[in-house]
């Protein structure tokens, strides 16, 4: 009988081209995943996430769901995956889920964290997961920034368009900027985030911190919908999702 | 003029071939740092360390020594050096330093730090810098060995015969062990510490906590003075030196 498994991942995005399968290339998380489950399951199986993530983007938290029909314990398939996956693809978790759990279509809120390196020295084991900015950063026009960006907007200026049917309002109901030693540590809490959401939420947040545009250019960024009225997009390799939430 | 200078490194030493320069590999960390100095100053620059650290072993903050005639500040130099070293090596800082100041001469103390996670679930982010360990671990025990190894002994069973004319007495000011989620955190804080003594003291410990010997074994070890009494070699990848001590 066929049972349906939802499992949490770890992995580190810069080796790979994103998470989602491709034609060109076999090179990717959910085509890693998928080529294991089926040789294990010995039939075709697929595997859902909780969402893409670009390449170079990481996950302490990934959630996926798959149905397979195997005679082994969710034990057995979290130490079987964590034995053939390659050592930057692991497996914290797997579980028996009910019948109808997907892992994107049941997320109710997710956590995405961006570490930027403050500073003009670079640390060597932090290298693959901060983005640095050696330039001293206005942290109090960046909490303005953040007070405009969090709760309920349409986020259409802070994402590429990708289909202009779906909405792309979302709410943000937390962004925590700390301070730990020479970096700056950025929480985003929401309810869902669109293609690129955060990186260009970053990118607009970091101009502001140089005085490269102002707080308030956020504002115009949501009247307009306008991609160019937003701030860059920045690096990959700075983001991580950190935790999916379902009810 | 020939200026004398100090410098705090991190490296990940899992590409390399350990600190010492050797003729047979240009793979090491003092080959990769003393071609880039002797570059730099276009005559030869010798390098020394507060003291080697073997294959596959991290520093958050080994210490070096090294003169040459250059004209650059110290943040040049440091500068310089970031921008032509390999990504896994960093320069934290460049200082000029007393005449007769050297890395390893001058040393009085140094922090060791030794990570085993402590689970049969592997970690992503952690696995260059981690021994895992999936057996349960006996901490009491473990606790009682660390209290024979503090202090000042003869460690002669906890290294590999070298040269027998020099002295195997070493003080340990300190072992701390820290329970951080899944992970033990071993650090060790002595006066200085012979080749493979922190790894075979590690190696030791883990036997304990595993009920493979008695914490009173140490006591034995320290009598005999034979590498045999002592326990195994506890894998490179877990260990980093974290900090060295001048007066």
């Amino acid at each position: 009988m066929k049972r349906n498994y939802r499992a949490v991942l770890q992995y580190e995005g810069t080796r790979y081209q994103g998470w989602q399968k491709q034609i060109s290339t076999d090179n990717t998380i959910q085509g890693k995943l998928e080529a294991l489950l089926t040789k294990m399951a010995g039939e075709n199986v697929e595997v859902n996430s909780s969402g893409r993530t670009d390449a170079g983007v990481h996950a302490y938290g990934q959630v996926i769901s798959f149905a397979c029909d195997v005679d082994m314990s969710p034990e057995e398939i979290r130490d079987y995956m964590n034995q053939y996956l390659p050592e930057d693809i692991g497996v914290l978790s797997v579980v028996v889920a009910g019948e109808r759990f997907h892992a994107r279509l049941n997320a109710t809120g997710k956590i995405y964290r961006y570490r930027v390196l403050n500073s003009s020295i670079p640390r060597v084991f932090d290298r693959k997961y901060v983005f640095q900015v050696p330039e001293e950063l206005d942290l109090e026009a960046m909490k303005v920034g953040i007070s405009y960006l969090e709760g309920k907007h349409d986020f259409k200026a802070f994402t590429v368009k990708k289909n202009t049917k779906k909405s792309t309002v979302r709410t943000i109901h937390e962004i925590k900027m700390e301070q730990v030693n020479e970096e700056l540590v950025f929480t985003f809490y929401g309810d869902g985030f669109l293609y690129h959401m955060v990186r260009i939420l970053m990118g607009t947040l970091l101009e502001i911190g140089q005085h490269r545009r102002e707080p308030e250019s956020i504002l115009e960024a949501f009247e307009s919908g306008e991609r160019v009225k937003a701030g860059f997009l920045a690096p990959a390799q700075g983001l991580a999702l950190m935790q999916v939430f379902y009810d």
